[in-house]
């Protein structure tokens, strides 16, 4: 899926990837959000399928029309292409550039016990309705404080199930989420912990290993860490 | 670690990877080589950290140095980083863009009994070493048609691990591995089939699922594609 953003009459391509279709909208303003391009839900005028010439609307092309007088910069979008990040790819290769983007660490974390986690996958894996089929997609799961899943989003990519979770939350205007916890099913990235970041979640958990760039970044910005969350035992590996 | 190629004195800045230090000459190579941008060994003149002023070298930017002559098209590469792909983004939307970098359909696979690919997992895991201590590595490994581990890479990324390993038959001039299979630890992704195709491998297995892009490139290419090879048992999606 193409990511567009419309301002001011013209368009700019600004990402592509290979998502699993559904919730698309959610996955641009998501994006868009994380990666810092704009910076709330008022920025968005509309979001749109492409519907160019006389053709049957392209739903593998997602605009984001930004509202007049919304800042925004195609030469700073441009590096964003260059930088858009999946598992293996990544062009934020320092901190620096994180931290030019990334809200002030973050203050007043809930205090949960060990209970409360080892519950999350199981509740969790219940609502992978799609990788119950396919044994095949990723999925980001948002809790609150009593450990109730409030959202879940599967795709085939983790940086896009992140990202179509807090474009939901964008656009219900449920942001920050500073009072929950977001679950992935697998590794915990740089990029998952800085899109977090962004979304004022405070504590991410993952089923498997967290890279240690990862680690890094959760301790800047004082997140809780959670890795190898499964088979009722979990690591902490920052912000304990 | 950041991937340039110097030509002609002049040197572009192609990729930027989030990779788990190590064979990265061979990261560089096989990443030019699986995209396109280079079409063989003989491009290469040398391989080089980036030793600029008077620091010392940064291993965290590998410059790959084409011989005089070597076709090399800026623009095109300014596509390439767009499309630079892992399992979650991806610029190339359509086979299409495929069909125009990829090598002929495979012809004169080797024809394997169900008990060959049944044996490779405990192989490639007995030798996935950095994966045994941090439980978050990928791993991509090389088998002969006897079942015998060739050349095995692991990496934070998938395609990176894929990647090393295609540049370390390139730079051994190995290349095509028409008579391998390749076995990744994770799913199956389309850039994954792609680089085993430009690598010439006819059989890649996976021990995750395929992705239903992966599947149909497979199909066009001619090439047999193996999922969920795990607990004694798999599915082929292609070419069986």
């Amino acid at each position: 899926m193409e990511i567009r953003v419309e301002t001011g009459g013209r368009t700019f391509p600004v990402s592509v990837t290979m998502r699993t279709p559904g919730h698309d909208f959610e996955l641009a303003a998501g994006f868009l959000y994380t990666e810092g391009v704009i910076r709330g839900r008022k920025a968005i005028e509309r979001i749109s399928y492409c519907t160019a010439g006389r053709e049957p609307q392209n739903q593998n092309i997602v605009t984001v029309h930004l509202r007049p007088n919304v800042p925004f910069d195609p030469l700073r979008l441009s590096r964003h292409v260059y930088t858009t990040s999946s598992c293996g790819i990544c062009g934020k290769a320092s901190l620096e550039q994180v931290r030019a983007t990334c809200p002030p660490p973050l203050t007043g974390k809930p205090q949960l016990p060990e209970g409360f986690f080892l519950a999350l996958p199981e509740v969790m894996q219940r609502q992978q309705t799609i990788f119950a089929r396919t044994g095949g997609l990723h999925a980001a799961a948002l809790f609150d404080t009593a450990g109730n899943l409030v959202v879940l989003r599967e795709d085939v990519g983790r940086h896009n199930a992140m990202d179509k979770l807090v474009g939901t939350l964008l656009l219900d205007d449920r942001l920050p989420a500073s009072e929950s916890v977001v679950l992935m099913s697998g590794r915990a990235s740089f990029e998952l912990v800085q899109k977090a970041l962004m979304a004022g979640i405070p504590i991410l958990a993952a089923v498997s290993a967290p890279s240690s760039l990862a680690i890094d970044l959760a301790r800047e910005f004082g997140m809780t860490l959670v890795g190898f969350l499964r088979d009722g035992r979990f690591n902490i590996y920052a912000g304990e």
